[in-house]
C-alpha cells in the first residue's frame, strides 16, 4: 500500500556546504535528464476526474530547541494562508504576512525532496509508529546507519510547545542550568515518548481553531539541528488517513502531511528557510493539490517546478527582505491557476450568476415585467424577514428613522405653508408611515425609502394656488389627479416601460445622484445659515455697556387705540406685546444671544463626529468587532453626544417637535376625501393632463433612484423589481390621494444611506485575509420598522423633543456627503486637483488618456451645472424629467468618445453593447472582446455584482 | 581593444518553444560544468583596487512598434531606481514601482547572454556604426546569414519615440491605414537612418532630467519582434566611452550599455519580460558594477547568478503579480551587498560620524566642557547664519513669535499680579527679547527658546510675599539672588556638572517632556474653559421673553451716600456704575452673550485646522512643493483664517493687547536696580541660600530641555553645548536681575515646536524614492528674529490687537499635542488600547514581550501621575528637581528589567553600557553585543543620529 519512489539520489541537501546557487542548480539538474516536463505530469494528475476538492491545509512549523536540559519542539511559525511567525523575543505572533522566500531555500528544498525519503499514503495511527516507519525505510535504503535509530527516534518524539496566548513562564531554576550536552539523552530509553495520543486541553481550548476552516487538515514541518548526524535526515510523509497525532499541532486538527528535516549542526538558519519553503508550498492551492494527488516523488518535484515557474521575483536592490509584506486585498484565484491543468474548460465561469430567473429578456408578454418581478422576488420573501435580525439593523433603523422624521417634519412644514395646512406635519407623518411601510412590505426593492421630494412639493404649491384662484376644491382635484396618475402608472407597468432604465448608464446615474447629493448638502447648510438669520447675533455688543441693552414693550399710543386692555406692559413677552399692539423698543430686541453659535456647534459637531467615528473602523484601536460596532452606530453615538451637550448647556436651541395628537392639521378636513360633489364633472377628466406630469415626475424619480440602489457596486443578490415598485407607487398614489396625504416617491439620498448602513463584510477567515465586501443585508425588516416607528412618533414626542434640529441637519449633511463617496464621477473630479504622478491607480487611468478622462468629467460637470441652474428656476418642477436630458447627452457622447473609452469610463449603451458582442462572436476572438470591455479581474467591482436581468 | 568572450553556445533563447522552467534550467546548466563559481568571479572583479565609483545608470526600454506604415521604437518603460511603465491606453507614466520579474524571464535572459553577442568596451561613436559592428560580429560567428544585414540594420535604426509629458497627437488619417506588411520596409535603403546624431530639443527640454543624477550614464534596452528572423538576435554592448547616440534616449544622457533583442514573431510578451529583466539588472547596484567591470561574458552571467541568489521570491498563491508594489521606505544599502565581495573589511562603517571634536570624554580640565563646547560650535558660526535663509524660516519665525508673545503676555500678567507690578507685561516683553536674542546669538544650542516658566513664577511670588511681610526691598533682594545664582552657574560650568545629563535616558527625557506637554495642553484647555466663566452664558434665556432681560444701574441709596455726583445713572456703563457706587439690577447683568461660544469656535477651529493642514502634506492633492508649503505655513494660515472669521463676526472677543509704551509697568521703578542701600548687608550673603534653589531649578530645567532638543531622533549635526548654554543662562540671570526683568530658562514645548518647524526632508531624487528626514535647519537666524520681533512688538500693537486670544490658545493646544507625537512613550501608551494583532511593527515589540513593555509603560505612567499630583501642591516650586526622582526610578528599573529589554525600551545607563562593551570586547563576540543592543538596521532612528560626545 505504501507507495514510494525508489530513485534515491546520492546527493544530500546540506552535507556539502552549498552556499551558492550554481552548486544547487548543478545537483538539481541531474534529475532532469530522465523525467518528463513538470507540466505534463501535473496535467496528468490534476485532471483526474475527482470531484472531491482537497481539504484546506493548516501548516505548523516547529523547530528543535534546547530548553534547559531538555530538547523540545517549539512552534516557530504557522500558515493558514499567510505566514505568522513567532517573535522570539516578543513571545508573540507576528502579523500575518506574505511568505517571502529565497530562491536558494526553494532549490535546497527541491534537493531535499529528491534525496530524502518520500512516503506516500503511509498507514499511520501514532507518531511513534510513523517515526519508526520512516527510520526503517532510511535504514533499508542505506541512508543512515542502524545505530542512529534510537537517537533520531528520541529527538523526533520530544514534546511540542506551542505558542499560545498565555506567556510561557519559566522557573528561575530552569534558567540556571543551561548547557548540558545531548549525549545524556541517548541513554534515555525509547519509551520516553513525550507526545500524548490525545489532544491536550490547551489544544482543544485554542481559540485559533475558529480561524481554520472546518474540513482542514494539518501539515507539520519539523526542522532542527542535532549533533549526531553528519548529513541531513529528510522525510516527506503523506498519511493515508488524516490522523490526530497527539500534541503535534497547536490545534486539534488531524495531520495529513509530515515533513522532517534533521541535519548536522551549524546550519539552523538554512534548515529554517527550507522549512518555511515547504510550509509555504503546502498552503499553496496548486501545490497542495499536487501533494494530495502525487503518485511519486517526481510528481512532488514537478509541483515545485510549477511553483517556481509562477513565482514573482523582487530584485534585491529594490526591496528589503526584512520588510514583511502585508497580505494583498485580493489574491489570484486558485481555480484560474488550476484550470491550466484540468481538462474541462472553465468557460462557463464567466456566465451570469445569481438568482435572476431564466426568462429571456426580450420575451414580451402583457405585464411580463411585473410577472417576472414577482416571480423573482417571491422566493426571497422568507429570507427578507429572517435576514433582518442583526445588530446592524438596529443602527440602520435609528439612522433612517431620524432621517425620515426630519424629512417628514421639514416637508410637512413646507407643505403646510404651501397648501394652507390642508397637508401639514401630521399628514406628512401619517403618509410617510403608511406609504413607507406598505412599500417596504410588498415592493420589489424594499431597500428603497419613500419620501416627499422637491418637485412634488412645487407641484402641490402650484396646484393649490390654481385651485384657490379658480375657486376649485383643491382636495378633490388632487384626488382625481392621484387616481389618474395611479392608472397611468399601471399602464406603464403593463407595457414594461421600465425597460427604459437600460439606457441609464453610469453617466446618467452618477450625474443624477451627485446632483441630489449636492442639493441635500446645500439644503443642510442653508438651514444652518438660516439659524444665523433666525437668531441674529448682536455683533456690536460691548460687555461693559450691558446696562444700555434692553428691550421694552411700549403700550401703543392711547389716543389711537380703540381698545386697550389694562396690562402690565413691561411684563409682556415679545409675542404678547406685538399681539396686543405694543411696540418693542430697545437695542436688544432684534437679537438672540448664543443660539446661533450653539446651533452651529451642534451642527458641525454632529457632522464631524460622525465622520470621525465612521473612519474609526480603520484605526488600530480596540478589537475589530467593537470598532465595527462603533462605526455602525457612529451616527447614533454622535446624535446622543450632541443631544447630551445641548441638554448640558440648557440653551433653547430649536428642537424636533412632532405632533402629539392624531388629527388632521386643518380642523375643517377629515381623513377621507370624497371623490365627487365639489367640482364640476369635466374636471374629473381634465385632471388627466396634470396627472401626466405627475406620472412622469414619479416614474423618473422612482426609477433612477432604483437604478442607483441597484448599482453593481452594491452587489445586491435578490434582484430588482422596477415594475413591481412602480405598481405599488401607483397604488399608494391613489390611497394617499383618498386620504388627503402627500404623495411619495423613492428618495435617492436616504435610500443610499439605508444601503450604506446595511453593508456586510466577510468576517476575515484566514489570518491576514482582507475582509471582502459581501453585499447588503437585503431585507424588509429595517424599512418596515422605520416606518412603523414614524407612525408611532406621536407617542415618542416626549423623547424626540430633546433632539435639537441643528443636530439633525448635521446628520443630513453627513448623508449628503456620504452618498457622494465611492462614486466614480466624484473620484474623477478629484483627479483635477492631483498631479498625475500622485493619482490613484484607477484601472480606467491605465487605459484611457488623462485628457479624455478630464474631458468626460468636464462634460458631466457642465451638465450638472446646467441642471443646477434650471433647478433654481420655475423648471424645478420638471427636474426628474431632466434625466432624459442627461440620457440624450450620453447618447451624443458616442460621437465624441470611442467605445473603448466609454467602456472604461461609463457603460456601453444597449445597442452598442450588443453590437460589440455580435462582433466578438463573429470574429470568435475572446481577445477582441476583452480589449473593448474591461475584463473582470481588473475592474472587479463593476462586473462582479449581480446584474439585474432586465 | 574589444574584448569578446568566444564561447558561443548553439542554444538560442527563444527558438525552441521553451515555456517551462525545466527546459531553461536544462540549457542553462550546461555552462556550469566549465566555469568557476559565480561568487569567485565576482570577488575577483569587484575587489579590484579601483576607487572610482561607477556612474548611476538610467535605463530606458524601447519596444518595436508599427505606427501606421512605419516601424518605430516606442519607449515602454524606464528605470532610475524603480520601474516606470508607459500605460499603453492611458498614454502616461505609471507610478514608480518595484520591478516584479518572473523567474522565467531571468532564466531566459541568462540564456540570451550565454548565446548572444557580447561586445565589451566597443569603440562606438554613432548608432549606425555600433549596429554595423554588432551585425558584423554575428555574421562572422555564423549566427545570422549575411543577407539579413540590411534588414536588421534598418529595423535598429528606426526613429525612437519617447513618452514625454505632451500627449501624442495622431492625425485621424494615421488611424485609418493600419496593417501594411513589414516587407515594404526591406526595399528601403540603408541610408534611411532615422536617428539624428545630436539630441533633439525635446530631449534637451525634458524635465525628467533633473530626476537623474548628474554623472549618470544611460543603458538602452531595445526589444522587438520582426518577421524575417527565425531565431533571436541578441547583443549586449558596453561602449568604451559613454556616448550620446542622438535620439536614442529620452534625456540627453550618454549611452554606455546597449541590449538588443530581436526575435521571431509571436513572442512579444516574452521579449518584453526579458527586456524588463535586463533593465532591472542594469539598475541593480551590484550588477551594474559587474557590468562596468566585466571582462567577459562569464562575468556577466556570474552577475546574474549572484542576483538570482539574492532575489526575494513571492509565492504565486499569496500575491497577485498584477499589483504594483510601491517602493519601500528604505532599501538595503548597496554597500552592504558589495562589501561581501570587496577585500577590505567595512568594519569602520559603524564608527561615530559627525563633527564632534576629537577629545576623549574623560579628559578632565578646568572649564574643559566649556572649552570643548566653544571649540565645537565656533566652526559652525558662519553656517549658523547663512543656513537660516530659507522660506521655511519665515513660517518658523511667525509661529514661534506668536508663541513667545502669548507666553510673555500670560506670564507677564501673572508676574504682575504676583509682584504687585514690579515685573509686569512690559518687563516680560523686554526680558524675553533681551534674554532670547542674546542666547540665540551666543549659546551652544540656538534652537532652544528661552521663556519664563512655572517654577520661577512661583518662586517670585513667594519671594515677593516674604519681602513684603518682612519689609525687605524685593528688587534688591532679587538682584542679589540673581548674582549668586549666576556665580553658582559659573561654578557648575567650570566643574563640568552638565555631564550629569548622561544619566538622563529616554525614560527620564520622554517622561519629563510628556509631563510638560500635558501641562501645556491642560493650561490651554483651562484658559478656554475660563472664557466660559469670564463670559457666562445665560442658559435660561427665552427668546420670546427678551423684554424681561435688562441690566439697570441703580443709584445708591441717597441717604447713606456722603457725596452723590449728579449723573444720568441709566447711561453709565457697568464699570462706571460700580465705580460711583451704583448697583446693577436685572436678569442680564451677570451674562455676556455669544463671546464664550465664539471663543470656543475660534479655539477649536484654529487647533483642528492646523492639524488638518499639517496632515495635508500626505494627501494626493496639488504638487508636492505646494503641499509642503501649506504644511509649513499651516499654523500661520489657521491663525489668519480665524482672525479673519473673528473680524467678520465683529464680536468683542478678547484680543492680544501688547504694551504700546516703553516704560516700566510700575511707575516708581526704573530700568536699573541698585545693588546696595536698601537692605541690611548680611542679606547680600544670605541670599546665597535661596539662590541655590534657583540655580538647581534653572540647571535642571535648562539641561533636560537641552537633552530633549538634542534627541537622536532630531538628527542634529552641529553638536550640543550644555556648558556654554548654562554659562549664558547664568550671565542673563545677572543681567535681568540688574534690570529688574524676569529670569529666563529653556522652554521645553516651544523649543520642540521650534525644531519641528525647521525639519528638513530630502527632495526625492529617483522617482519612487521616499523623501528621508535629513535633520533640522540648525541656525541662529530664526531665534534671533523671533526675539527681535518680540522687542519691537510695541510697534506692532496695531496689528496684533486683531488677534483674538482664543486663537492663540488654540495654537498652544496644538503645540502641546504636537510635542507629544513621535515619542516612544506615547506610542507605548497607545499599545494598551490595541489588540496585539493590530499593533504596529515596532522593533521593540519583536524583541521584548508585550507584558514587559506594558509594565515599563505602566511604571512611567505612575511616575508621571505622581509628579502631576506633586505639581498641584506647594512642591510645584521644586518641579524641575523631580527629574532627579525620575532618574532614581530609572536606576531602580535595572533591577526589574533585563539589560536586553532596557536596551530596546530605553537607553542603557553609562556604567552598564560600558560594562556591556567591555564584556563584548572580552568575549570578542560581536553577536553577543548585537543581542544585547538593537542593531542599527532595525532601529535606525535611534542610533543614526549624532550622539553628542559628552
Amino acid at each position: 500500500k505504501v507507495m514510494v519512489s525508489n530513485e534515491v539520489k546520492p546527493h544530500g541537501a546540506g552535507d556539502s556546504k552549498a552556499t551558492h546557487l550554481w552548486e544547487l542548480l548543478h545537483s538539481l539538474i541531474l534529475s532532469f535528464h530522465e523525467v518528463s516536463p513538470a507540466a505534463e505530469r501535473l496535467r496528468y494528475i490534476l485532471s483526474e476526474e475527482d470531484d472531491m476538492p482537497t481539504p484546506t491545509l493548516f501548516t505548523e512549523m516547529d523547530t528543535l530547541q534546547r530548553e534547559g536540559d531538555e530538547l523540545e519542539w517549539k512552534e516557530s511559525a504557522r500558515w493558514v494562508k499567510f505566514e505568522e511567525k513567532v517573535e522570539e523575543g516578543g513571545e508573540r505572533w507576528s502579523k500575518p504576512h506574505v511568505s517571502t522566500l529565497s530562491l536558494h531555500s526553494l532549490f535546497e528544498l527541491r534537493t531535499c525532496l529528491q534525496t530524502g525519503t518520500v512516503l506516500l499514503d503511509l498507514e499511520g495511527y501514532s507518531l511513534p509508529q510513523i517515526v519508526d516507519d520512516i527510520i526503517e525505510r532510511q535504514i533499508e535504503e542505506g541512508m543512515i546507519s542502524p545505530d542512529l535509530r534510537e537517537k533520531i527516534s528520541f529527538v523526533l518524539l520530544r514534546k511540542h510547545r506551542h505558542q499560545t496566548k498565555k506567556p510561557i513562564h519559566r522557573s528561575l531554576a530552569d534558567i540556571g542550568k543551561s548547557s548540558s550536552s545531548t549525549s545524556e539523552c541517548h541513554a534515555q530509553s525509547r519509551s520516553m515518548n513525550d507526545i500524548a495520543d490525545t489532544p491536550s486541553t490547551d489544544q482543544l481550548k485554542n481559540k485559533f481553531m475558529k480561524k481554520i476552516p472546518r474540513d482542514a487538515e494539518a501539515s507539520n514541518v519539523l526542522v532542527g539541528e542535532v549533533d549526531f548526524l553528519n548529513k541531513p535526515f529528510v522525510a516527506f510523509v503523506r498519511l493515508a488517513q488524516a490522523t490526530t497525532l497527539g500534541g503535534l499541532t497547536e490545534v486539534p486538527v488531524p495531520t495529513r502531511f509530515l515533513f522532517i528535516l534533521l541535519g548536522p549542526q551549524g546550519k539552523a538558519k538554512s534548515y529554517n528557510e527550507i522549512g518555511r519553503a515547504i510550509a509555504t508550498l503546502m498552503v499553496d492551492d496548486l501545490f497542495s493539490d499536487v501533494a494530495y494527488k502525487a503518485r511519486d516523488r517526481e510528481d512532488l518535484i514537478a509541483g515545485i517546478d510549477e511553483f517556481l515557474d509562477e513565482v514573482i521575483v523582487l530584485p534585491p536592490g529594490e526591496w528589503d527582505p526584512k520588510i514583511r509584506i502585508e497580505p494583498p486585498k485580493k489574491v489570484p484565484s486558485a481555480d484560474k491557476r488550476k484550470s491550466v491543468f484540468s481538462l474541462n474548460e472553465l468557460g462557463q465561469m464567466n456566465g451570469t450568476a445569481g438568482g435572476g430567473g431564466g426568462l429571456a429578456e426580450d420575451e414580451e408578454i402583457f405585464c411580463g415585467g411585473l410577472y417576472l418581478d414577482i416571480k423573482r422576488k417571491l422566493p426571497w420573501l422568507p429570507s427578507d424577514f429572517y435576514e433582518g435580525f442583526h445588530i446592524q439593523s438596529i443602527s440602520a433603523v435609528l439612522f433612517i428613522y431620524l432621517g425620515c422624521i426630519t424629512n417628514a417634519i421639514t416637508f410637512g412644514g413646507l407643505l403646510g405653508d404651501a397648501t394652507d395646512n390642508y397637508q401639514g406635519v401630521m399628514e406628512s407623518f401619517l403618509g410617510t408611515a403608511l406609504a413607507g411601510s406598505v412599500f417596504c412590505l410588498f415592493s420589489g426593492q424594499p431597500l428603497i425609502i419613500l419620501s416627499s421630494t422637491g418637485p412634488i412639493l412645487i407641484f402641490e404649491k402650484l396646484l393649490f394656488e390654481f385651485s384657490k384662484n379658480n375657486a376649485i376644491d383643491y382636495m378633490e382635484l388632487r384626488l382625481w389627479i392621484g387616481i389618474h396618475s395611479c392608472l397611468q402608472c399601471f399602464v406603464l407597468v403593463a407595457t414594461d416601460a421600465s425597460y427604459i432604465i437600460k439606457y441609464m448608464t453610469r453617466f446618467t446615474e452618477e450625474g443624477f445622484s451627485s446632483l441630489i447629493s449636492f442639493i441635500f448638502i446645500s439644503d443642510a447648510i442653508k438651514k444652518m445659515v438660516g439659524a444665523f438669520k433666525y437668531y441674529p447675533i448682536n455683533t456690536d455688543f460691548k460687555p461693559d455697556y450691558v446696562t444700555t441693552y434692553k428691550c421694552e414693550c411700549l403700550a401703543p399710543d392711547p389716543n389711537s387705540a380703540v381698545f386697550l386692555p389694562s396690562l402690565d406692559w413691561s411684563q409682556l413677552s415679545k409675542k404678547e406685546c406685538l399681539k396686543y399692539g405694543g411696540s418693542l423698543v430697545g437695542k436688544s430686541c432684534k437679537y438672540v444671544p448664543d443660539l446661533a453659535l450653539m446651533s452651529f456647534i451642534l451642527f458641525f459637531g454632529t457632522y464631524s463626529m460622525t465622520v470621525s467615528l465612521k473612519k474609526f473602523k480603520f484605526s488600530r484601536y480596540f478589537p475589530t468587532k467593537l470598532r465595527k460596532l462603533i462605526s455602525d452606530f457612529s451616527i447614533f453615538m454622535s446624535i446622543m453626544t450632541f443631544v447630551g451637550l445641548d441638554m448640558l448647556m440648557g440653551l433653547k436651541t430649536p428642537k424636533l417637535i412632532v405632533p402629539t395628537e392624531f388629527k388632521p392639521t386643518r380642523p375643517d378636513r377629515g381623513w377621507l376625501v370624497m371623490p365627487f360633489g365639489k367640482n364640476p364633472w369635466w374636471m374629473y377628466l381634465a385632471s388627466f393632463v396634470p396627472a401626466l406630469l405627475v406620472t412622469i415626475l414619479i416614474f423618473m424619480d422612482q426609477q433612477i433612484s432604483a437604478v442607483i440602489v441597484n448599482r453593481k457596486e452594491n452587489k445586491l443578490k435578490k434582484g430588482c423589481g422596477y415594475h413591481l415598485d412602480l405598481f405599488w407607487v401607483g397604488v399608494l398614489m391613489a390611497t394617499c390621494s383618498f386620504m388627503g396625504l402627500p404623495w411619495y416617491v423613492a428618495a435617492t439620498v436616504i435610500s443610499i444611506a439605508h444601503i450604506d448602513s446595511l453593508k456586510m463584510e466577510s468576517e476575515s477567515s484566514a489570518p491576514g485575509e482582507q475582509p471582502q465586501f459581501l453585499g447588503v443585508r437585503e431585507q424588509r425588516v429595517t424599512g418596515i420598522l422605520v416606518f412603523v416607528l414614524t407612525g408611532v412618533s406621536i407617542f415618542l414626542a416626549p423623547v424626540l423633543k430633546f433632539i435639537p434640529m441643528p443636530v439633525l441637519y448635521g446628520v443630513f449633511l453627513y448623508m449628503g456627503v456620504a452618498s457622494l463617496s465611492g462614486i466614480q464621477f466624484w473620484d474623477r473630479i478629484k483627479l483635477y486637483m492631483m498631479p498625475s504622478k500622485h493619482q490613484p491607480d484607477f484601472s480606467y487611468l491605465r487605459h484611457v488618456p488623462l485628457r479624455r478622462v478630464h474631458l468626460f468629467t468636464l462634460i458631466q460637470i457642465t451638465c450638472l451645472a446646467v441642471l443646477w441652474i434650471l433647478k433654481s428656476t420655475f423648471l424645478a418642477i420638471i427636474f426628474p424629467v431632466m434625466i432624459l436630458g442627461l440620457m440624450v447627452v450620453r447618447k451624443m457622447l458616442d460621437m465624441v468618445f470611442s467605445q473603448h473609452d466609454l467602456a472604461w469610463l461609463d457603460d456601453l449603451l444597449p445597442e452598442k453593447e450588443k453590437k460589440k458582442k455580435d462582433d466578438a462572436k463573429k470574429k470568435g476572438k475572446e481577445k477582441e472582446k476583452k480589449k473593448a470591455k474591461p475584463d473582470d479581474s481588473e475592474e472587479e467591482v463593476r462586473n462582479s455584482g449581480f446584474c439585474c436581468p432586465l
